[in-house]
């Protein structure tokens, strides 16, 4: 199985990732983004292809604000969800009743159904998590300006630091786009037999939700959390490889020496595990980069260091890739506009390795 | 954008389309099983690469019966779905709540969860539309030993014929399986990040809704339904392609002059037709494909006439769809268990066509 590695699938005009480009989103710098913009510009520039003014800012802000809340038969199928249900699958599954409730239209269109989910993840998100552990029903809205400031009041029931805020800002917009990964050509694919927006976010999250791909993160804090100091890290990383145990966060098919995420959110571990309290943590996530690059000369991407910084901001650890969902809806977004621009259905061919033509045998003579 | 046609995405040894194969599902002429088999020796077949004698098909056959009900919950969320909703995304939904409170586990493993969404696709769909068309709560269950005559008998809460139990269980054959069509590779593509079972399914389903793949069969009855006779037939297809319009149900990707499943389906649709009192709805048809043969060379593939099949079974035409999920599920399925056997991510490339390495401008500047 090749898994496409090196395939052109397509074309795009939405980012550049690897090679002299580094990581740029409809031709900036993700380093310019992540220092000087809040999300929502991000998420405006992949959608409208360029960055949004002042005004056009004010209103986008405020489009989103208006879709927070989250109908009551939505509500009512979250409360019937347990707590022991994996996070990614009730973002799926809220995605995919409210695409029975809001239909796609031609009056609530692709741009409508954005919007909308945009402003409604962080309820569905924390309006279930917490129904599910507390038994208590939130309000889905709040006076928070952000996407990344409204889900950390949701999720903490207080406002949050200016600090945690900016460093959520940080973290959704380097998860916002990425090229042709796994998550978003299932979205271009399902896109492709004229399916609706709903069926390819969907597929998205199921395929976003696995370790390869963004539940990495998850995999990332699991790891960093079994020890607490540099020497016993290392300990573990090398028992690890000399075990040939996959380490998950690390490395990426299409960068060969670094991803050029890390350097920002590492910086942003830092900050907030040595302002926090807890220069441990990411001095064991330290040691474990270092680790392997020296034995295996792989590199940490974005998922690592989001980790701590997550941990860091107390969000619980199931919910680490869910946040990758309330980001990356901008990419999937983007792209299934793009692949609707100028549809293919995206059908490959296979090899055949099983028997042929084997004589038939009816029931009676089994 | 070149849709990966012709592109070797990976092997496998589920089934063979085009060439000299034709169609075989494991090595078996799709002829001979449709003839001789219940769709339960099909999906037997897909999932354990052989046949099943008389035994195990006894037990196959009971375990699929024994999955027939729907948890409270479940319906309680079907119940919150009303009646303008796709069916399609009813069965994305059910079977993506269904992932939250029957997860995946070492003891509720990928066959378990094959076998649970056989036996519970047709309530799922009947439960649903039956309650959202007329407010009933509708027994989930059915003495019927087959799929295709519980399916029958919950649409219909009564017993239907020995004839349309076979055309149903021939369509259920047909439909299974094909090799890396678009919902199958969506499904290997999500489960290649190493996601869940329920997430592979609800990409699949998701894409097969599209027009372009399984909404071919609605589409079909569309067009059939909008004359009554043989002289309109022909005058309304010439229109359209005068008029460079799409008609559904046509040609195929994988094959050159013909789909090796429509000469099954259409001596049914024959059958049902004549037999059932409609010998035009039959005749419409045939007019349809005459011409697009002469005219565009182009071919009738499965969905053509399966749309006047299941319409002689009284089928609604919204669920035409979702009978293709009922029978894909297998395929589906079998390509799951073949992709996680020897895993790689499925990721391809892009080639970046936008603008370059802009200069960024603070928001204050724009």
């Amino acid at each position: 199985m090749s898994g496409l590695a090196g395939i052109v699938a397509g074309e795009t005009s939405i980012s550049a990732a690897g090679g002299a480009h580094n990581l740029e989103y409809c031709g900036y710098s993700i380093y310019d983004l992540a220092e000087h913009c809040i999300f929502e510009e991000i998420a405006y520039l992949l959608l409208h292809k360029s960055l949004p003014n002042k005004t056009q800012l004010g209103e986008f802000c405020e489009e989103l604000k208006s879709r927070r809340d989250l109908p009551v038969p939505l509500r009512e199928v979250l409360e019937r969800i347990p707590k022991t249900a994996h996070p990614m699958d009730v973002l799926r599954t809220g995605v995919s009743f409210l695409g029975n409730i809001e239909l796609e239209s031609e009056t609530h269109d692709q741009y409508e159904i954005t919007k909308r989910l945009l402003g409604a993840f962080p309820a569905l998100l924390v309006y279930w998590w917490t129904h599910a552990h507390t038994g208590k029903k939130i309000s889905c809205e709040s006076d928070s300006e952000t996407i990344a400031e409204h889900f950390l009041t949701l999720l903490h029931q207080q406002k949050s630091s200016d600090l945690h805020v900016k460093a959520m800002n940080v973290s959704l917009i380097l998860y916002a786009e990425h090229e042709f990964n796994a998550s978003t050509f299932t979205a271009r694919t399902i896109t492709s037999t004229l399916s609706d927006f709903y069926s390819a976010v969907c597929g998205a999250i199921g395929a976003l939700r696995g370790p390869l791909h963004g539940g990495a993160n998850e995999a990332a804090m699991e790891l960093i959390s079994r020890v607490d100091n540099v020497d016993d890290a290392r300990d573990m990383v090398k028992g690890m490889l000399s075990r040939k145990e996959l380490i998950m966060g690390f490395g990426h098919r299409v960068y060969t020496e670094a991803d050029p995420r890390n350097r920002v959110i590492k910086e942003w571990s830092k900050r907030l595990c040595t302002e926090g309290g807890k220069p441990a943590l990411y001095d064991v996530s330290e040691t474990i980069e270092n680790i392997m690059w020296e034995e295996k000369k792989l590199f940490p991407n974005l998922d690592f260091y989001s980790a701590s910084t997550y941990h860091m901001m107390e969000v619980p650890t199931p919910l680490f890739t869910p946040i990758f969902v309330m980001s990356r809806i901008t990419g999937w977004a983007a792209h299934i506009f793009e692949q609707r621009e100028n549809n293919k259905l995206i059908r490959p061919s296979a090899i055949y390795t099983g028997p042929e033509k084997l004589d038939f045998i009816r029931l009676e003579d089994r």
